[in-house]
């Protein structure tokens, strides 16, 4: 790295979370907080008061001795404490650490251990789920976060103290010392599908940064209202409380809600005339449904909701436009990028013209790289490839708030080259910019040095009516590595043959991409959580060819 | 500084210039940008092309021996190779220096002498200027930034190279290298009134997050259009390019213009659709006079002006906005601030109602501090004053883009405190959070502990439609410490008396505020430039007093 004259400029001024919420309180004091109850109850705040409150909070947690360097752990919903936590914990150079309450119990063990968690905070209604991790090593006691008195609260938890009887008598100023940029902010777990969960730890300077590109692509000010949708322990809203309190936008805390709650969620998009909301297609598809119920929909003009986890369906996409005005964006990220790397918000104006038809379909991509971020997708030898919208590769991002590594797992480090994070995720760039994924990288079919899209033969298989369900494999082939194998299940009472699969996918693919074997059958293998089990099908039919 | 859990996000990702051009030449490498020649003819290029041009510059300054620790100087306009360089020169991990071309000869040499400028590049047009400080010690060579052919330029200057030529045989990828953050990508002098020129170096660091700031808070994006009318080399466009970049917006080069080229000006933000120009008053003045002499004014809505160097007069803003749709946004800052500290763009909607001529006044305040600045006012014994709208004090400033120091000059050490850069300039805070300046410090008059502002004052009297000119001035008082003097200069063939200033004062200031003496003058002392110079009237009181 090359070295030059040193700057008279403020370079030793360290990027704080703390600042954030300052430059909120200090220029936007009167600027909303709106938050729901565990009772489902609305209430209103503002930054002032919630400076004052976040102040105390650190006070609170000082005198229990939290302080630089401790892990403190939050299960807890979009609670105006949840907000609050991320900023106190953090203020103290302390690591907030976010539980995933919808882990396995077994997980969340491991992830409160191997965090090293040396306190947790639970809202009251998730007692049951801490209780099972009563006896968790390391952890020195547990705050109950509830607006109850203290002896309304049973609990089988030992060292258990109560957040909001301590905050009581601390003072609404608390001198924040600066922390060191590189100190862990915040910690999150990764929810993997295969072997334990994976620790990330974010920095301050990660954080802030991430933040302050959220709010310039999402295009977030003060005078626009954030609303909060997936939950705080999820990775798809870690970074969006920080990015909202840092352009001091007003912000609707849902609190609690689950399946059955999805009117008070949209009813609150609408009454407070929400701006920018995050989600994804599991809560957005059942909201557009609420909506389609009511006499008279809201007209949403003017709400974007950023929507991650999967690329959302275009029938959810269109039909939020159509029925609310609303927009739904789709953006690209994971627990490795904190969590946002890309986003499809406006279409560029040096794009060529499109069909609505083509416009659509562009929304679906995963967007384009935000300012900070650098991405590539690189073939199995690591080489980048073109940006021709067909070279597919493996995507790999980098940029100051990717993870480098996993906290403590130096058996993962093969997930991390160069400085790049190996997303596991194939795709392409076009040459516009857009990057679109397709495979998990290892649902790819790596075919004499090139690779086929199992996703896009799927669909293409579903192109026929008769088809239920389609899974494209690859099989281990002699001469060509791999080679695709196609599982098709009828629709009850159908009938399809091989010949009639093979046709249509003729008229889509080159030939040496077309399967090697079409397999009509009844079912198809599912893990445990009911998704389709690639891996049993590969070793079913290998065992199979051996027999 | 506190030091907790060190994270595992990518914290050793350094801010670099080179990243910010690379993420628009990657995404958006259509994105136009649009130069003026000295011809006067309009090109067009793109940042993919403008990419290719900054690595065969790097390419050719690296085999002059450019390279980490050197200062380059710049005299040149709003060109493209201007542009350039401001990427081209940082990539290396050289500094970019900018020479104000306007300074006096024996400043420019100053300023070259004492940044150990080692190679200064030139535009042809600006020979002459350069020929004057042929012999400046330290300079290694001059390079000359031309169109033509090195056989049609004549100069005196003593090694010369061409950089055209230097550049034609070099490819079109360079293989920038990591720069170490905080080293100076850029150097720039103040033009005080006292002393010689104090330099500050900005790093990549701070200038990055400096372009972050000013893409969230002026609404920066790739669908915007970007004209850098202020000179590149001025301090008031000193950040802006970086942040045009940083955003991939579409940008203006107006290259070479002097004051009759204003209408050049005037039809390019109309016919390219400019949504985003800086400015000052001095350069919208004559543009609006230009509009208003046309037939058909342009309509101009949705383009935004950030007007900085002083308040923009109401007459101005009114006029443009009503004449043409375009707004102009007041913002403060300084070469100390590289350049934006404070900017008064959209009112939040937290602000009470206001009458139209309420919200004119406030958009001629400084506005509200941008995302990162942390700003106080002090009173002389440092205390922070409450945000009352009427606790004056000294405006200090801190944050990552802000100075703390001068480069070698630890005479001025008395500029810097604890981190904060100490204004100069006097003004409030309000209960909104607005900043209002008032006076430059030297100006303000402290009286019994209390401040009165002189400039409040002097524009009180112009309300009397007699008064020509009027300047008030604290002189010393062994009881209050200063009392104010005001001198009144009446209109041509106007009379003006002392009782009659009076009582128009007295309707708005507070007795204890009121003049101790008003003295009609026929004309008032100006310095060499034609400023007021109040530190002459306050010598020539005081020496009258004593006779």
């Amino acid at each position: 790295m090359l070295e030059g004259l040193r700057a008279t400029t403020g370079d030793d001024y360290p990027l704080n979370m703390t600042s954030l919420l300052r430059h909120a309180a200090t220029t936007f004091p009167d600027n909303e907080i709106v938050y729901r109850d565990l009772n489902g109850s609305w209430n209103r705040t503002n930054y002032r008061e919630e400076f004052a409150r976040v102040s105390k909070m650190a006070g609170a947690l000082s005198r229990l001795g939290v302080g630089a360097g401790d892990m403190v752990g939050v299960l807890d919903w979009n609670s105006r404490r949840h907000l609050e936590l991320y900023f106190a914990v953090p203020g103290l150079a302390a690591t907030m650490l976010q539980l995933n309450l919808r882990l396995a119990s077994e997980d969340l063990g491991y992830v409160i251990e191997h965090s090293q968690a040396s306190w947790v905070c639970v809202d009251e209604s998730l007692l049951p789920v801490a209780e099972a991790h009563r006896d968790a090593p390391g952890v020195k006691g547990w705050i109950v976060l509830s607006d109850k008195p203290s002896d309304q609260i049973e609990t089988t938890l030992p060292n258990v103290v109560f957040l909001e009887e301590l905050m009581k008598d601390e003072p609404e100023e608390y001198p924040f010392e600066w922390v060191e940029e590189k100190t862990a902010a915040y910690a999150g777990y990764t929810t993997g599908t295969t072997g334990r969960p994976k620790g990330i730890l974010y920095s301050h300077r990660a954080m802030y940064l991430h933040s302050m590109t959220v709010i310039s692509s999402e295009k977030l000010n003060y005078n626009e209202t954030v609303m909060l949708v997936t939950p705080m322990f999820h990775v798809m809203c870690w970074g969006f409380p920080q990015a909202a309190v840092g352009a001091a936008a007003r912000i609707i805390l849902p609190g609690r809600w689950q399946a059955q709650d999805i009117g008070v969620l949209a009813e609150a998009l609408a009454e407070e005339h929400v701006t920018l909301a995050n989600g994804a297609p599991s809560i957005l598809t059942p909201m557009l449904e609420y909506y389609r119920s009511l006499p008279t929909p809201p007209d949403l003009t003017g709400l974007r909701i950023v929507c991650g986890a999967s690329e959302p369906p275009l029938s959810l996409m269109q039909g939020f436009k159509e029925l609310t005005g609303g927009e739904i964006i789709h953006a690209y990220g994971a627990s490795e990028t904190s969590p946002m790397a890309t986003t499809n918000g406006d279409f560029p104006h040096t794009l060529p013209e499109m069909s609505e038809e083509e416009a659509w379909d562009l929304k679906r991509y995963q967007g384009l790289p935000m300012l900070g971020v650098d991405i590539k997708v690189a073939d199995l030898d690591g080489n980048p490839q073109p940006h021709d919208g067909e070279s597919a590769g493996e995507l790999l991002i980098r940029g100051p708030w990717v993870a480098t590594s996993y906290y403590n797992r130096p058996d993962s480090a093969d997930s991390f080259e160069d400085g790049w994070w190996r997303s596991g995720d194939a795709g392409v760039i076009c040459e516009n910019g857009y990057l679109k994924l397709t495979d998990r990288l290892k649902d790819v079919i790596k075919s004499g040095g090139e690779w086929i899209s199992s996703i896009d033969m799927e669909n293409a298989i579903l192109d026929n009516p008769r088809v239920a369900e389609a899974a494209v494999i690859g099989v281990p082939d002699p001469k060509w590595e791999e080679r695709p194998v196609a599982y098709v299940v009828p629709k009850e009472g159908q009938e399809v043959t091989e010949d009639s699969v093979l046709d249509l996918l003729a008229q889509r693919f080159a030939k040496w991409q077309l399967p090697e074997k079409i397999i009509v059958s009844a079912e198809l293998p599912r893990t445990s959580v009911g998704k389709l089990n690639k891996r049993q099908m590969r070793e079913d039919y290998t065992s199979e060819q051996s027999n």
